[in-house]
């Protein structure tokens, strides 16, 4: 077995999830500096369109994604609004699996549902790219050191393990005075679904029957559907369970976001019974 | 020779096409399946930015680059409003290629072009994620039969032969009352140029010097260029053959969309002579 | 040792630069051609946003991006506003690379920092596709020749050398009367940092004490930051140096392009001491 478990004949998979777009350098830099170091890796693109500088976003597709990879797979996300500054790079072990990037929580979830998570500090500089630049560490920095794990580096030798990284405010939503549960939507898709923080804990299979309903903004949604389809009237909104394993908020052939005015960090209410 | 004429060496490539977008974690998680069942194998995006639930023109696309791969590719597609709905999960072999998506038509142009094509229904369940979401059969179905042809497995595998799959209405314009072909805009290109469903069986290569004339909306173009910058003329719409083997129509340096107000879907008429 | 050293076991690279947009078939297209001649080839976007026929916004990104890749790659760069004209296709082989693509200078600035350019032009037809379209050259002529190249064959297999190839003006800012560097806005990224045509030969080291100013527009940049964060000031845009190795203008969590209403080609001037 290769490190970490992957099969045989497999190449290594490095992923990236970034912020910085596809009309630029950036991307492109970053795979060549990483084809360098581990020739015969597969890249693999989870987005570079989390927006400027939005941690929770990146930090929540990167959750929705990183499992469905092969054991042994690193994962490079960079939303990084203090590049160049004093924040740390950082590598983690979890799960199987190895992620690379700033430490400024956008790993925090993982961290909270992987038990053997184990956090190091990026310090060995003669894993880094000669110059190190003030504004690109992406191509400097975290690249050339996911390479190096690509290729079978111990994670340990990016530096020393640490017990005070950033953490991402918990996604547990909190019971509310009327009784409510208090979460939040973290994220709004393309089709503008709006994922909310509750889970199948928040609201069980038996709960459904019994009724509940969902407070955003103005509105309160009752109804539960099985898939898009089912719901056929027009601009009516109605929750579902995601691909994600949260509940969302959806529309057949329309966007709950543009019809309920919602957008990420909005606040959701659930009440049951 | 590996299954359907692969060469040896070479390794087994999946196409992605899908309205899924590239901000989501939705196609960074197809990936992880299908790597994570197919270990080596070639991944290509052919778009992601079909407009939403747009199955036509997803078609169009599919149809305009299927036949540039290697024999063996297999093809996912999915522009798919129905999914979870009791709309079922097709595979195709055809042509040399295998195709995998939801059965709304989506092949429907390739099935009426290759006459090997066979029809499959994906209703081989071992095959899935071991939980189907009722949102993302992208991950949870079509992902894991799609890795599992690219890894060898012989399309009967996957379910029962069928004969009543959807299709799509036929490509090929029909004769007016007035003698005129009526077609249609079947697509719209990032360069704003227009293309018709007319090929050169509509319009022969000595057709032309006797003359022709394509009406769209208001507008009558009756030039015929061999390449855009042929034109000279700010804002002069011209027709000119397409790189898909269809008649477009373009201006130089402009957008043709733009300049006659054109959408997919719009009727065009071409007369000769 | 492959040709031009590449690592044994590692695959080519072949990456592609275009301003095609992702939305349509022709990357997919492309990718399609270049896996059919070379198996196993590993395919990299650099960006395919380049804005429609802007050449020389896609001569910048190639050229802050190219060295980052194993010495062997082949770069494919198509910004063609020509496509079908009787401007020729070439090859280039400088500083170990390989480049492919339209004559029309988008390669220029490569040209003139690498002494070792030689510039072929693609006269061999045998290697293009059998019917080469008049709008694709993409597909039809600078992918195959890519492809061939990739998989080994010598550059002068594509046709005769040339000197007499179309250049880009000169990167080199210029003195004005005052005494002023006369440069301009190569590019802004997605953050709207601009990208100027100053490099550390045009502003050392020790000049940065005594004091300098970057006029642009109405506005006078005198401020010199390290890193992003370390300035505070909201709306405050200031000189940084930047990751291709110009000086930038940037404003921390804000657009510099928008505080200062500049575009790619706007004029500024640089004063030292």
């Amino acid at each position: 077995m290769t490190p970490l478990g992957r099969k045989p004949g497999a190449s290594a998979i490095v992923t990236l999830l970034t912020d910085f777009g596809t009309a630029d350098y950036f991307v492109g830099a970053m795979k060549g500096v990483i084809l360098s170091i581990a020739p015969g890796v597969t890249l693999v693109d989870v987005t570079h369109e989390v927006p400027p500088q939005e941690v929770r976003s990146g930090a929540f597709i990167l959750l929705a994604a990183y499992r469905e990879f092969p054991p042994g797979t690193v994962h490079v996300a960079i939303v990084d609004p203090g590049v160049g500054s004093s924040r740390r790079g950082i590598a983690i072990e979890a799960g199987g699996y190895r992620f690379v990037g700033p430490d400024n929580g956008i790993f925090g979830w993982i961290v909270d549902r992987e038990p053997d998570a184990r956090v190091f500090h990026l310090s060995n500089r003669s894993l880094f790219r000669p110059a190190v630049s003030s504004t690109f560490h992406g191509r400097d920095v975290f690249a050339p050191v996911a390479a190096a794990l690509a290729a079978g580096m111990p994670i340990e030798q990016v530096g020393d393990e640490i017990g005070d990284f950033a953490r991402m405010e918990s996604l547990r939503p909190v019971r509310g005075e009327g009784g409510e549960l208090r979460g939040a939507i973290l994220h709004v898709d393309r089709f503008g679904n709006c994922v909310t923080s509750f889970t199948r804990e928040d609201l069980p299979v038996d709960a459904a029957p019994r009724g509940f309903h969902l407070a955003v903004g103005e509105r309160d949604i009752r109804s539960l559907r099985r898939f898009y389809a089912e719901e056929t009237g027009p601009g009516r909104v109605f929750a579902i369970w995601g691909s994600a394993g949260f509940l969302e908020l959806s529309a057949n052939r329309d966007s709950a976001a543009r019809l309920l005015s919602v957008r990420p960090g909005d606040p959701v209410a659930l009440t049951v019974g």
